[in-house]
Formats: C-alpha cells, structure tokens, sequence
C-alpha cells in the first residue's frame, strides 16, 4: 500500500473542487511503465502530479523518480508537477525546474518551499506561471 | 475486483505501443467522482476509456455508465471512448454517438460493431474522425 493515501484522496478532492477531473493510479502498479499518482485535466491545463508528505523538510526525490514524472508526462502531454504537504502547512506545488539538484537527488527545502505554488495558483496555473 | 482486468493491461500495453501514455484507474473508487478505467494521451489527444468484454454482442451500457463517463470526459478535456472486446475478435472502439439507444439503456449490437474504430485508427484517430 502506498503511504500517505489519505493525502491523497485530500488533494484529489481539492482538485475537483478548484474545476479540474482528476484520478489516482492505482498504488501497485502491474507494469513498468512510469505513472504518475494523480492525473488531472479542466480541458485547457493538464497535470501530472507526484504526491509527497513530510512530517518536516526537505524532501529528498531520486533522479529516477523525477525522470520518470517528467518521462510520463511529456508523452501524455501534461505538466509534471510535485505537491508536496509538509506537516501542519498547507500543499504546494512544485515544478521540476524548481527542485534543487543536490547529488544524484533534488530536493526542497525551505529556499523553495515559500516559491511553490498555492491552490489558488493551481487554479490559474496555466495563465499565472506556466507560460514562461 | 473490476471484470476483466487482463484485459485492461492488454490494451494499455497496446496504448503505449501506439504512442499513447496511458494509465489504469484503481479497480473500487473510494470516491463519488465519475471516473473512466483508462486515461490515455498522446500530447495532442486525450481519451477517456471505459473498457468492456463480452463473449458475443449485443453489449449494453447504462445512461448513467455512459453519462458519467461523458461527464469525466467533458470535464478532463478528452474523447470519451468505449473500448469493446468481443470473444475471439479484435479490439473496436466506439465514440458514444455511435452508441444505439435502446430504452433506458445504450447498446452496441452487430449493426455498428464493424464501423468501431480498430488501433489503427486510434493511432491517427484525431486527423481521421475526430473533428466532424
């Protein structure tokens, strides 16, 4: 079972909430082709999200993680994006050229963490930040 | 556990070989949300499958089953399509204006079976059918 389901379904909810359709993977995945945790679309912007939670940062993510995200979602055709819930904070939003490389890892940390985007960016992802 | 999952895997992997990423969606929704078995998309089109199989035709579809899957699609930005294993045959898939209304119910009978798209089609199926 994968962890932190029930952040999750929390951040599908919100998905829907903010006008996009979106679905879970499953969390064994039979093949070994990348696939992203959640997958969400409004018919203009579409998203493919990893789905992290810390009780504290940074967030460690391998290049083979991140590769994989980026893999996926150039060939389906979305934005790949990292939301990430740190314990007792609200979600945020992460671009892969947004993560510090660090080693043979990214990560977040607090340098970044304040850049990441807001549900309310999310929302107007495609106008406010994307387009650069 | 969702009917047919073998055969849900044959045609992702078949979706991938044509070019697509496509992913499963978990066999129980946890959730109330309208929810497709299959997101695919290729970077210029997006599909929204529900997948069946029979060993013979006629299949049958409820109003809800297809208005939801037509909701998800609409909502996502994608083709909503029902993709049909018939015992024996090769994969068709079907927009749902090809769908018969039959009562209270949809169905895909002999009479259209032959006109569903075949994977080539689905390859190139935005240029070929899409935009009527």
């Amino acid at each position: 079972m994968r962890k932190g389901y029930r952040f999750e379904r929390e951040l599908l909810h919100k998905l829907w909430e903010i006008g996009f359709a979106a679905v879970r993977t499953p969390a064994s995945g039979v093949m070994s082709y990348p696939c992203p945790d959640i997958i969400a679309g409004n018919g203009k912007t579409y998203l493919a999200i990893e789905v992290k939670m810390r009780s504290s940062l940074p967030l460690y993510l391998s290049k083979d993680e991140v590769n994989s995200l980026k893999e996926f979602a150039e060939k389906f055709g979305a934005k790949p994006l990292i939301a990430l819930k740190v314990k007792g904070m609200r979600w945020r939003f992460f671009t892969l050229d947004m993560l510090v490389e660090c080693r043979s890892n990214y990560k977040i940390d607090e340098s970044i963490f304040y850049k990441g985007f807001d549900f309310d960016e999310l929302r107007g992802l495609k106008q406010l930040r994307f387009e650069h």
